[in-house]
């Protein structure tokens, strides 16, 4: 198996006077200070970026980052998932030390999005579908519409779904909007795409993450490695079937997370999922098996969900509120489990939390999502 | 260990009406039709492009494969390393099959260049020495000035490596510039950065490549099987130091691969090279061992790296000939590899082949290369 030694970020937000790299610099200090690491001991480092290109027509930026740190001669892989960037890094990495290609490795999520001019993401701009319309807001109104026919689901358990993360991100002093929210100002807010309001969307970010991950023979000594349980990566069924309110994928994903970490979800103590919008954490509740089909609305109304709830979702302010720059999203997600499972959360720590799993989502073709990844994480 | 039990390319060139992924497909198809495996039997695929993000501002392109081949819910990983795309995607499927998540892994390369007002490719564009006029054929340029200057290394010998390029493009039905050049008319061509001149520069192109990896069990009864006897991905050391008659990296990547492999130099039947320019191949003949440091023009100018000689490089034409699809070129390496092994190469059959290597190389940064990668191979 491999654990974590070292995990960090930045703080998510505006940067406006900062590169995609020099944030990448940042995350990876910090987390070879987390982890009381030599850069040395580095091994490999999987860099996750999506939009560099786009915006910057800019490539192989996980190289300039290892050139920026000294960090020479190793392999170093740029990773592009959409959403799922982070995610895929770490998996990667974590392949690459069960395979024994390296011991230690660094996994960095960079990205930058607060800039001028800056549209909607779509992450398949070439498609039809896209061309016509459908871009991600409008694809995630429609889910939340269809379940609120299917299943009863309100708009009041949709902005719950927010409130709960403003309250969340107020304790965690990385998150972009740490603001508390009403019910009533979550429900004013501008209408994106009907029944999304705008504080039910997740805002673009710059930030980035960082992890080092090593072989459990080289983190057998250090007292706050975590351990990875279990990592899966997916991506969907493309046939063109599409049930609104599932993604097919994202339960396979979180079953063979479930079946390889020899957990079920009545095991877990945390669960950062992702929240693009608040339909999607309502959507993946169901797909984590929080709770049945249907009732994923009803789990957010009942606070369960909540810090020193039954099952705490998104205690780090989650997509809605840490905020969401692309590639470094899975990986921050990663960091706020570890924290937690290391029991260093401060004001926002889930009392007893021993196991923690991770789950991030990328992209979307017709019907079903491009990338799903879930981590299973647990303390040594 | 792992083996290649399917192997297959596009022609490589001008295809004006088609779509990367279009071409991916057709790669794919071929592949799967190589190993006369069923689509079901892939555990994941591992996507390599270059360019579709800045030239077309898509992403994802892996997941559109995937869809369109009904390749579904396995995990997808769309990968960028600059020129070393393709085979840092194949290094990944490796990992992937070593780590044992998966048994079967496809990897696919492809890009799409030849379009309207497509300028000169940059795996730096943002930054300053590219800016300040350090294109890639420039820096090429200077590297074989010094190489002449050091070494004695004249023109004629860096136009044999094309003149070579194209004798063995005109035997590969699959490659992009398969007419015969003369001396005369290498070194005639419209000069590009002193003194490369055009017919030494690779063109631009169009195209896609296509592996299946699997584990050795797998591959057990398949005969035409391959086996990677090791595969080396590093990046450079960016200090600034910076001997133009060398990458460093280049060395050390080639010397881990021969200790992985536990073969030295005289023990390779073919060679694979990156020939982005004439200068490239000279440089890393002497990097791979096949003569000292400072001979690689008077091994060119010898024959002993022609079809027939003593050690045949880029008989496929290589990048010069083949043409240099970027994310592709990595791949296609590994499959004219794979088709010598396996005594398929009709009339540039290389004579009792059974090691060759691959040599691909990516990015440049202060004077080291972003990206290298080694692969050797033997037939099982």
């Amino acid at each position: 198996m491999v654990s974590i030694i070292g995990a960090a970020m930045t703080p998510f937000g505006r940067h406006l006077d900062r590169t995609i790299v020099s944030l990448a610099i940042e995350a990876t200090r910090l987390a070879l200070q987390d982890a009381s690491l030599a850069k040395e001991r580095i091994g490999a480092c999987y860099f996750a970026n999506t939009l560099g290109p786009l915006i910057f027509g800019d490539t192989t930026l996980g190289q300039n980052l290892t050139a920026a740190t000294g960090l020479y001669r190793i392999p170093v892989i740029n990773v592009e998932n959409a959403c799922a960037s982070g995610s895929t890094a770490f998996h990667l990495a974590r392949n690459a030390i069960l395979a024994g290609d390296c011991e230690v490795a660094l996994v960095v999520g960079a990205e930058k999005m607060c800039v001028p001019d800056f549209g909607l993401i779509n992450s398949g701009a070439t498609e039809l579908d896209t061309q016509l319309g459908m871009v991600v807001p409008a694809g995630f109104a429609l889910k939340a519409q269809r379940h609120m026919y299917e299943y009863g689901t309100t708009a009041q358990q949709l902005a719950q779904v927010t409130v709960k993360s403003r309250r969340h991100a107020a304790l965690n002093p990385l998150a972009q909007f740490r603001q508390l929210e009403s019910m009533e100002q979550v429900l004013a807010s501008p209408l994106i795409a009907d029944p999304l309001t705008r504080s039910q969307c997740c805002p673009i970010a710059d930030g980035a993450a960082a992890l080092i991950l090593a072989s459990d023979d080289f983190a057998a000594r250090m007292k706050r490695a975590v351990k990875v349980k279990a990592s899966v990566l997916a991506s969907g069924i493309y046939d063109g079937r599409c049930d609104l309110t599932h993604w097919e994928t994202d339960y396979e994903t979180v079953r063979l997370a479930y079946e390889r970490a020899g957990i079920g979800p009545q095991d877990l103590d945390l669960v950062e999922c992702h929240d693009a919008f608040t339909i999607s954490e309502i959507l993946h509740y169901e797909a984590l098996g929080l709770c049945d089909r249907g009732e994923g609305g009803q789990l957010a109304e009942s606070g369960a969900t909540e810090l020193g709830g039954r099952i705490p979702v998104n205690v780090s302010g989650g997509l809605l509120s840490r905020g969401h720059p692309i590639a470094a999203t899975g990986l921050a997600q990663i960091v706020e489990l570890v924290t937690q499972l290391r029991h260093e959360a401060q004001d926002r720590q889930v009392e007893g939390c021993r196991i923690a799993l991770a789950h991030c989502m990328g992209g979307d073709k017709a019907g079903d999502t491009k990338a799903c990844t879930v981590s299973v994480l647990a303390k040594n």
